[in-house]
């Protein structure tokens, strides 16, 4: 079924108008009257509506049934990933937002090769946050995740310590593994730190854990930095009761 | 620590010698006496070596442990996807060969726009199977996976459906989850199966159902095609006590 994110503040409650973009989209799937339609305002509700006028620009449409959107995760996760080179943050923006992520956190770490400059990293993230949207669409989320970049290190383990489940992952960690974090204790937010290409430097993890966060494996095979973050995601929600 | 495959046939048990592209490769790496490296057979085994002898085209090797792989997965997993467009496979066989895929079979279902002729298909394999081949020593795998294509959707079901675990995801289905399946049996080799981009049809996932697989969800979100396999195959590895 069409899904059309509309901003909170322009919704009413038993009728509904999409324009601008929206209403274009909405030309270009041919929608017609009695189609049927979801509307969301990409923060975790959705409206079950009915097209009962199609003009130039604006699709008028019946709300049947507003509800919380069934497609969202119980979990609330963050995905923290360190600055890695060319798109590989899109791709992971991309497949965890299909994946059920909250939040993307991007930051700085010692071995970052990719550094973005302020200016560049404010284009960045609004590039980001536009794939985080339109991978929201198309994967039936009813929430768009949140786009950060955050100045330092530190700023992400602050932040990423506040979550109920933190987590560092560590390819030199043998011991503890991800799922002895998963079942110490019950959680509603979680928190996934992963390193740059290189890796995080041996002190870096210790900061972590001096701040709150678990250090943990994801098994002996060594990932790339784009596919550790998603490995982990994949394996939250599972834990989760999510599939 | 450099990781080199070796066939099993030109092994010997104390002294191993590279040449050719390995030889090359431990060039650019500027090895010399006394580093330490690891030889793998691709099958599972490894040898853990010093370097005693650097010489063009020849690098000499002393055994000093020979093991089984500890990089390798207990569970046997055997990831199929339906011929997708692009390079969205090969994407899947690299991210798939670091999470600890014992195989990579494609093969065609209805609604696959990318069919590859037979000529073109024996070009892709070769290719299929140097990437895997990239992948397993990047990630430090003691096994290179076999890259498999399949005539037929008939094909891949039979076969599939000789794992102990054999699951067919679903984005209809919305009772049976993973872990349902998971859960219901002891196993030590799986299959996991998925569709092309625009889904497997409804009667070949009764087909599926009636060769033996299980339908199963994988949440309530809908995920591309090349994310599917890679979330399955991250939640098995996580259920099957990887990390």
């Amino acid at each position: 079924m069409p899904r059309f994110f509309v901003p909170r503040v322009e919704l009413g409650e038993n009728f509904l108008v999409l324009t601008g973009e929206n209403a274009a989209h909405a030309r270009v799937l041919r929608l017609k009257n009695g189609d049927a339609v979801t509307v969301c305002d990409g923060e975790g509700e959705e409206w079950h509506c009915v097209v009962s006028d199609v003009a130039p620009g604006q699709v008028s449409l019946v709300v049947q049934e507003h509800t919380a959107a069934k497609s969202e995760a119980a979990v609330f996760c963050s995905v923290y990933m360190a600055f890695a080179k060319a798109d590989k943050f899109e791709h992971v923006i991309q497949k965890a937002t299909e994946l059920g992520a909250a939040e993307l956190v991007a930051f700085p770490s010692a071995r970052c090769v990719s550094r973005p400059d302020e200016r560049s990293l404010a284009k960045k993230l609004e590039r980001w946050q536009k794939i985080a949207a339109s991978a929201a669409e198309q994967s039936g989320r009813g929430r768009i995740p949140q786009v950060l970049a955050l100045p330092s290190y530190e700023a992400a383990l602050q932040r990423a310590a506040q979550a109920e489940l933190a987590v560092c992952f560590y390819e030199n960690e043998e011991q503890r593994t991800f799922r002895a974090a998963i079942e110490s204790a019950p959680f509603r937010t979680a928190a996934l730190l992963t390193g740059p290409e290189g890796g995080l430097e041996r002190s870096e993890v210790e900061q972590a854990q001096r701040v709150g966060l678990q250090i943990c494996t994801l098994g002996s095979r060594i990932l790339r930095c784009e596919t550790a973050p998603l490995c982990a995601l994949s394996a939250l929600m599972y834990a989760a009761g999510e599939f």
